[in-house]
C-alpha cells in the first residue's frame, strides 16, 4: 500500500500523528496545507518528504492559474521555497525539490506542458522511491540471518517512505525470505514513532516486535538480546549519518557490545558535498518533551529538543542503498567524491 | 524538608505519582497501606525505600494488640515478609527491614519496651540517611569543578531519601559551595521520574536545569555540553551498580566520551555479598510503556519493561560515600570483602 498517492488533484495520506488509535485520512490539496502536514509531522520520514515536496509543487502546477509558463514558473518557486522551509534536517525534501524546479526551470512549451512535466516528475520520484525500498530490502537482507533479532529506532518503515520502507524494508524482505526474525522497536520519544508507527506496521505484517523505551537499549544489549541494528537516515554526508535523535546513541552502543550498526536509505538521501558541521539540526518546540496529549506532564524548566543527531561514520557497519551496500572502505570515498 | 516523617503513629509523606503537578500529601498508617505505596511507586528511591521499610515495621508495632512480645515478634515477620515482597531490587529495602528485625529479634522485655525499639530504630535509619546524604554531598562536591555542566538520570534527590539526595545531595552541595554548575536531566522514561521529579526539585532550589529525553544523551555529550555525570543507585555489589533503567546506556555514552560517571550512594546501598548476576532485575507493567494518564498511546505489542539495569564497574569513575570516595582501585577489595 502506498502512503502517498495523487488522486484527481488532491494528495491523499494518512494522518501519521493520529497513528495507530485512529486512522484519518488526509487529503491536502494546496501548498500551504502540505507544508502545515510536514511541519506538524503529519507527514514525515526522509523518503516521504521528498515525495510531500514533489508532490506539493505538482498542487502548486495543479492550482495555478497563470497565463504563461514564466508566470507559472515564479508561483512553483515560491512554492518550493514555502516547502523547502518546513523542516532543516531530511535532505530527501531539498533534493527531491530542486529536481523538479531544475526540470521546470530547463521546460520550453506551454503552461498546460509544464503542469504535466511537473506532476510526471513527481509521480516519478513517488515510483523511483518505491522501487528503490523493494531493492534496498533485497540488498539489507542479505545481511540479515535467519533467527536474528534486529533493533530498529524511530520509524523508517512504510509511513515512512513511498511504500515498503529503508530500515523496515530491509526487515520485510527478510521476513519474506522465511528467515524467522524478530524486531525490537524503540518507542523514539519525544513523538513515539517507535511505539505508534513501527510497532503499528511491524504488527500489521506479523512480524514479531517488542517495543522498548529508548533508555532500555544498553540493557538490551547488555544481555546480549540484539544480533543487528538497522536504521533509516535523515542525511548521509561525507563523515556522518544524520538521523532521528537517539541514534547516535544506540549506535556507541551497538559499537561497545560488537553489534553491527546498519544505516539503510536511498539516494536522494545521499549529500556527500557536505560535511556533519554543514547540518542543520532543527530544534523543535518544548511541549513535545513537557505535555502529552495537551496535558504537561514534566516540571516547567528549560528544554532541549533536537530532532535529530549525526552519526560519526566510524560507528557505522554498513550503508544499504538500491545499488547495493557501502562498507567502511567505502566510506574513505564519500569524502572525495559522490560513489552513489 | 523531609521526604518522611512519623507523626503520632502515622506515616507522612508525599505521593510521588502525582508531583510536579499536585502535592498530594500521604499519610500511611498500615503495612498494607505502606506496601501499596511502595508497589505503586508512590514512595521510591532506593535510600527513601529503607526508610519506608523501617518506618512500615514501626507502624506495625505501633498497631499491635499483642498480648506478648513473642505474639508482637510474630507480626513483625509478617509485616518484614509484606515489605520485603514489594519491590526486588533496592537493597536499602531489605537492608532496613532485616536491620530493624535483628534488633527485635535480640529484644528482652515487654511489648511497649519492643514497640518503642523498633520505631526508635526506623527514626534512627531516617535520621542516619539524612546526615549520610549531607557528608556525602560535601565528600562528591569536591568531584565537580566550578562552571561544570552536571548530567544526571532519574531521580537521586531529596524525593529518593529522606533528605537532601544522594547524587543530587552532590549537585545541592557543590551548588551551596558557589560553584556556578548547571544540571541535564534526562526525563527518564516509563515514568519520567527526571521530567517530573529531578527538574521539580532543582527548580525550586534555583539550580539551572534543562530536561533532555532519554536518547538525547548521546547528542548532547557529543556535543561537548556534559563535563559529569552523577547518579544513584538502587544496590551496589561486587562488580556492578543496579540502579534506573538506562543508567547503563548513559555510562556507556560517558566512556566513549571520556566523561567521568559518579555514582552516589550511602553504605546502605552497597550489597558486597553478591554479584550482578544475583540481582532481581525489576519487570514492570507493559501499561508503564503503551500508556499514558490512562490512555493507550502505543500499538498493542509485547513489551519489555524492566526498572533497573546494572553498569559494570569498568564504567565507574568513582563512588561517593558517606565515609569518602571509592576510585577503580578500590572496586578491586570489593570480590573479596566490604571496604565499607
Amino acid at each position: 500500500m502506498r502512503t502517498i498517492e495523487w488522486q484527481d488533484g488532491t494528495v491523499v495520506t494518512v494522518d501519521q500523528t493520529k497513528l495507530p488509535l485512529e486512522t484519518v485520512t488526509l487529503k491536502i490539496r494546496t501548498v500551504d496545507a502540505m507544508a502545515e502536514a510536514i511541519k506538524n509531522l503529519r507527514v514525515r520520514g526522509a523518503p516521504l518528504l521528498g515525495a510531500c515536496a514533489a508532490f506539493g509543487l505538482a498542487l502548486a502546477a495543479c492550482n495555478s492559474r497563470a497565463s504563461c509558463v514564466s508566470e507559472m514558473l515564479a508561483e512553483l518557486e515560491d512554492a518550493a521555497a514555502i516547502l523547502k522551509s518546513t523542516r532543516p534536517t531530511a535532505v530527501n525534501l531539498f533534493w527531491a525539490a530542486d529536481r523538479v524546479m531544475d526540470k521546470a526551470r530547463d521546460f520550453f512549451g506551454d503552461v498546460e506542458g509544464l503542469k504535466a512535466l511537473v506532476f510526471g516528475e513527481a509521480q516519478k520520484i513517488a515510483d523511483e522511491d518505491a522501487e528503490a525500498n523493494r531493492v534496498m530490502g533485497e540488498n539489507g537482507a542479505a545481511l540479515i540471518n535467519d533467527c536474528d533479532v534486529v533493533l530498529t529506532h524511530c520509524n523508517a518503515g512504510e509511513l515512512a517512505t513511498v511504500e515498503y520502507g529503508t530500515a523496515l524494508g530491509v526487515i520485510r524482505a527478510a521476513w519474506k525470505q522465511g528467515k524467522k526474525i524478530r524486531v525490537i522497536a524503540t518507542e523514539t520519544r519525544p513523538l513515539l514513532q517507535g511505539a505508534r508507527l513501527t510497532a503499528y506496521e511491524l504488527k500489521r505484517d506479523g512480524i514479531p516486535v517488542t517495543l522498548i523505551t529508548d533508555n532500555m537499549v544498553g540493557y538490551v544489549m547488555s544481555k546480549g538480546l540484539v544480533d543487528k541494528v538497522v536504521v533509516g537516515a535523515d542525511r548521509i554526508v561525507q563523515d556522518g549519518v544524520a538521523n532521528k535523535i537517539g541514534t547516535f546513541t544506540v549506535a556507541v552502543l551497538a559499537h561497545e557490545h560488537g553489534v553491527p550498526f546498519y544505516v539503510a536509505a536511498p539516494k536522494s538521501t545521499f549529500d556527500l558535498t557536505r560535511k556533519s558541521t554543514d547540518i542543520i539540526i532543527e530544534q523543535r518546540k518544548p511541549e513535545e518533551v513537557t505535555h502529552y496529549g495537551g496535558k504537561q506532564v514534566a516540571a516547567e524548566v528549560e528544554v532541549l529538543n533536537p530532532a535529530f543527531d549525526v552519526t560519526p561514520l566510524k560507528y557505522v557497519s554498513a550503508i544499504i542503498h538500491e545499488n547495493g551496500v557501502y562498507y567502511p572502505q567505502d566510506f574513505a570515498k564519500f569524502k572525495s567524491n559522490s560513489p552513489v
